[in-house]
């Protein structure tokens, strides 16, 4: 079991691997300039980079090397990157501010902003097919597998589906339900993606994939209830965002439809949910353990 | 040789064969109504179909089955699709007409049109990973093949890259080299995915590829010149948009650089040269010679 102390250093240094990764994967040749700057802006921001590391703790949990699942890991980020570049845009969720600096589309305007996002997008699947066609250790059916998951996981079935229906939601009283239908495909989906991924790429039996979505949409769901439990009790600094505002716009949240004693309980339940699916494919001694403790105990 | 006559059914034929394979692979569970009907309404609004159509003219062109085409035909068919939506946004060209209807944004508002367009591309790229996987006649390394091609001329190397020199060059004067770099990728790339995926997919040969390739740049660039040929004097009522725009907007076209007779005269050489390469290739004898002359003689 890796203690408190160990995992802030694995959390160091798994960023720091991950992070020096990502600029690579967008350099080609024949970008126009201002497109580059506008992506690298975004993609170099900062940010938990946890379904990276998801991605890479499944493939140690397996005892299989993390290098396989750095392409994989990459391009979960991208997409992660071009969702938040288009959520922020003044047709959607109209945000300023992003980790403390501002969103894209103010530094780059909006055209440019969501040429961006798609570039991102794009780019993401075209560099799993590209980066796997050279390594002898991934089979192409893996790759084919890692793309049809990843794009379930963040279509129409997936993530945009879940921003869809967050918008629509807005105008309207939502029941806890409809929140977790929400959560489940904004936020989740793309977290199972990084675990299934993770699975395909480290050989993983049917039993041990059962259990790594099982852990996927447990951490998902409390991912969102962390969430918004910060946007009441954290600290705007820290976040990089404003606080309070889920309130001020009378956004139905878990705080909001269950009170924050519970939902602070529910988000125990399922962390302990998260750990027992763990259990059940034998791999409880991984960081993934302390991964899903991270998800609740996190101030950011 | 396929005749003027006979060249007219094929069009009306293939056109239909296509048309009934794209709303399937658009239906899943589970995705908003909004969001799916959204995507639907652009990609069932018409058009020439030309992408899907180059690809089942290769497999024909080399023997094959058009059958194996149609999941990466469809999935171009949506990526340029998203692209179309995209581009009308308010904030990149702002159109309120596309094919003689209201665009996306104007009839399922801004934040709608985004997500359409995301979920689009996203599709695509998943349709062609789940669709091969479940075929005996295409590999997986051919799968992976074609998802690189894809992401590569359809992201920031390519489509994009293309709409991004675009919206750039409207501030400024261009000049004959900056309008190909821009029609080259806007229009062009995806073009020549189409074609070399259909080579990919009909196991074409090394020189059978360039000759693709070369084919594509060609009628890439000729499809351009007869866009803006059209624009002065097409008929908007055919076109389904209005004419004269480009000249109002003072827009860097091949008429307005090189004068409306020599853009013909560059059309006709365009068009020579991509069925120079296609005698080159052995496959002279096929609707990609048809093809040709239809992306120049078409009137719409």
């Amino acid at each position: 079991m890796i203690g408190v102390h160990t995992f802030e250093s694995y959390l160091v240094e798994k960023t720091a691997y991950i992070e020096q990764r990502l600029l690579p994967a967008l350099e080609q040749q024949g970008v126009p300039e201002n497109l580059y700057e506008s992506m690298k802006y975004s993609l170099m921001a900062g940010g938990k980079r946890l379904r990276p590391m998801l991605v890479l703790a499944v493939l140690e949990a397996l005892d299989k090397p993390i290098e396989r699942g750095v392409a994989f890991a990459v391009a979960l980020e991208m997409i992660h990157t071009y969702s938040l570049i288009h959520d922020d845009l003044p047709a959607m969720d109209d945000d300023d501010l992003r980790r403390g600096k501002p969103t894209n589309h103010k530094v780059f305007g909006e055209a440019t902003a969501i040429l961006a996002g798609d570039a991102l997008l794009t780019r993401a699947f075209a560099y799993i097919a590209e980066a796997y066609m050279d390594r002898t250790d991934v089979s192409a059916a893996t790759t084919v597998n890692l793309i049809a998951e990843l794009g379930k996981r963040a279509g129409a079935t997936g993530m945009v589906g879940g921003q869809m229906a967050d918008i629509e939601g807005e105008s309207k009283r939502l029941n806890l339900d409809q929140l977790e239908f929400i959560h489940r495909h904004k936020t989740g989906d793309l977290l199972i993606a990084a675990l299934r991924g993770g699975g395909y790429l480290a050989e993983a039996s049917e039993g041990q994939m059962e259990a790594l979505t099982r852990y996927g949409v447990c951490i998902g769901l409390a991912f969102q209830i962390q969430d918004d439990i910060l946007n009441v009790e954290g600290d705007a600094q820290e976040l990089g965002k404003a606080v309070g505002s889920d309130a001020d716009r009378e956004k139905a949240t878990y705080p909001s439809l269950l009170g924050l004693a519970e939902s602070k309980a529910r988000l125990d339940e399922l962390i302990a949910e998260a750990k027992a699916a763990l259990a059940d494919a034998g791999i409880e001694n991984s960081a993934l353990s302390p991964l899903a403790d991270y998800v609740r105990d996190r101030n950011k």
